[in-house]
């Protein structure tokens, strides 16, 4: 079940508004979470980090930035295969 | 000196092609830098990421990410303060 446990604390920040993922991180948090990972590619990088700023500054001040890792993914498009970067930022209470 | 040599080591990502970043990390590099930290706010943050990526997977395999942190300023805009996520990706060799 350990594997299933992290799949859940996992946040995917994509083109929706930021308070979205801001939400869905504060409830992983109260569901009893212990560390929460934001996730993005691409141009939702900014808003994983406005995210995360918003969640700590604003709504959860015991939560701090525990670990941020960037990388590159390969994507398949019309055209090819493109890199695209992403970012991890894990959150903890 | 130590202060001028810290501020010649930062480069301020902006609205320029990612690639004008790339090329500013590796002249520093080439100037004999150790570090170089790559600095970016709000939309910005994305093409950081991107130059830190392109610059340590394509052109400078010996540089790796040594710190990453991200932070929250606050800008006076034209209906009062806003605030804007900032990163900073700091380089070594």
């Amino acid at each position: 079940m350990a594997e299933e446990k992290s799949a859940e604390n996992v946040v995917f920040v994509g083109i929706k508004p930021v308070m979205n993922y801001v939400l869905a991180v504060i409830t992983q948090f109260n569901e009893g979470a212990g560390e929460v990972i934001l996730k993005a590619r691409g141009k939702a990088i900014s808003r994983a980090v406005d995210a995360a700023e918003i969640v700590r500054k604003r709504f959860l001040q015991g939560v701090s930035v525990s670990n941020i890792t960037i990388g590159t993914e390969e994507v398949q498009g019309e055209r090819g295969a493109t890199n695209v970067s992403t970012i991890e930022i894990a959150l903890k209470r």
